[in-house]
């Protein structure tokens, strides 16, 4: 038995395990934004579907297939963590309204045990938030080890909407940051795998998606005033984010630019994304610290 | 539109909503624990399942087929509290080791958006949580509005492990069912539905599980030497179940006990209690507060 732990449940030999590697890579390179390089998201196609050309069937389908793989290895990941493994992977999803933030976590969330799942979505902080620092909500919702954290927005919004419509002084935004990154340098230490994906859509595409919104009476609840004002500011928020993606894409917590007009794209990359990062990480459950065949015994004589 | 709102996102019409609403009310009077009965948990077969004549695989396709339903009124329930309604379900499971708690989180909470879905474990008290009445670590976990919270055993283990082991005097104990029941009351008052199931399982089938769980490397994490210590105190623990369901089950948050040997039925019925608890609720999606047209004609016009 304890021969066998090494490669218990399934593992993949050394082979299929290579060429998996190889090919999940891809993605993440191809996704990944290089370390301070100047950004001009205009670059980007939001209909692109790096690393995927068989299409949306095939997509839909590949998605399904992913969900026993991250189920396996969230499992491990939580395993891992009853023996002392401090490691934990934090998701974080930004872009403009419709970019499909909430459709990642109900999709790709969904794909995990809710078990070991924490998901927070951040919204225009409360009065008590505001008494504190702009980090002060986001460290109380970290993932604890084992867990897989999902940020539907995150502390980027204080340098991102609050730079827009300037809800704290210029020098202020400047040193946020400055702090960010030094906060999710702290996180890497502290062993948080710190996922950030920026889900980049279309001017064109959002107004599809507002008015298939407005169309669906079921879909009003998600709509808002702001939505219409933060569309009037689009050239606003780019800028803000091309800042805060050069300023905050750093060695050990890189943003990843994920082409989102195509939802069963954003939804296989996200996946894909994580499948990498926690095959990566190869959690392994941890050996028992108790007597196996004196615990049979027990068992068999407690009839 | 106005007139549609009613009746939008294909809810069923009266008719089959009344055959719905039969069907469905059956499982949760056959489950419902009367209140204070005395109970022999004895005279509950583990086995057995209540409502369901069709076998696994037919239970295992109705499962499948109910979460589309879930899902759709979990929306529903969230976008009601976007306009102000208050109200939430908080899922309480209890049960033996092995009973299923687990199992029921990963295939029945997993049907949920986990962006709506707030689960817990209560483990033994930590130090901090120790200095604080039994009641403050679970008022801190309590679900939010429009959200269904699970809990993973809950606040009843402070009058069972702690009456089985003496972790508190006799006298407390006594108190505490007192004080769970005025809390729950509270809850209820402040609109939250909830829904206490007692996993029941056999003292056989525990056997079984706790053997699978030794000779699969892969489940020993799951495994600890209070596993076997608890099953020696097995007719403790049914005790102090019997007296907790007896003295805790009340008109606005009943018991239900869930035959839990079989673990597909387990989660049909657990499952269809939810189904039936959420369709009793009835939310609706809050209607726009904004004028349609309006906002039609503003995004027509940003191109």
């Amino acid at each position: 038995m304890g021969e066998k732990d090494g490669t218990q449940g399934g593992r993949p030999d050394g082979h299929e395990r290579h060429e998996k590697d190889k090919e999940s890579a891809r993605l993440s390179t191809l996704l990944r934004l290089p370390d301070g390089d100047d950004i001009d998201l205009a670059s980007y196609d939001a209909r692109d579907t790096p690393a995927w050309q068989d299409g949306k069937t095939a997509g839909l389908a590949a998605i399904a297939d992913m969900r026993e793989d991250l189920a396996d290895l969230q499992e491990r990941l939580w395993a891992a963590s009853t023996a002392g493994d401090r490691r934990r992977v934090l998701l974080i999803l930004q872009g403009m309204d419709t970019s499909g933030k909430g459709g990642t976590v109900k999709h790709v969330a969904g794909m995990f045990n809710p078990a070991g799942c924490r998901v927070r979505a951040f919204k225009a902080p409360t009065h008590e938030e505001n008494k504190h620092s702009f980090l002060w909500r986001i460290r109380r919702a970290l993932p604890e080890a084992g867990e897989i954290g999902i940020f539907d927005r995150s502390h980027y919004e204080d340098v991102l909407v609050a730079r827009v419509r300037e809800l704290a002084p210029h020098r202020e935004i400047t040193r946020r940051y400055r702090e960010i990154n030094r906060f999710e340098e702290s996180l890497a230490d502290d062993g948080v795998t710190v996922l950030k994906c920026f889900l980049h859509i279309s001017y064109d595409q959002q107004r599809r998606r507002l008015l298939r919104r407005l169309d669906n009476p079921a879909k009003h609840w998600k709509f808002s005033a702001g939505d219409i004002e933060d569309r009037a500011l689009w050239p606003e928020y780019r800028k803000a984010y091309e800042i805060a993606l050069e300023r905050c894409s750093t060695p050990r917590a890189p943003w990843f630019v994920v082409p989102a007009d195509r939802k069963w794209y954003r939804n296989w990359a996200i996946g894909t994304l994580l499948l990498e990062h926690l095959e990566a990480l190869d959690p392994r459950y941890p050996k028992a610290d108790f007597d196996v065949t004196e615990y049979r015994k027990l068992l068999l004589k407690s009839v």
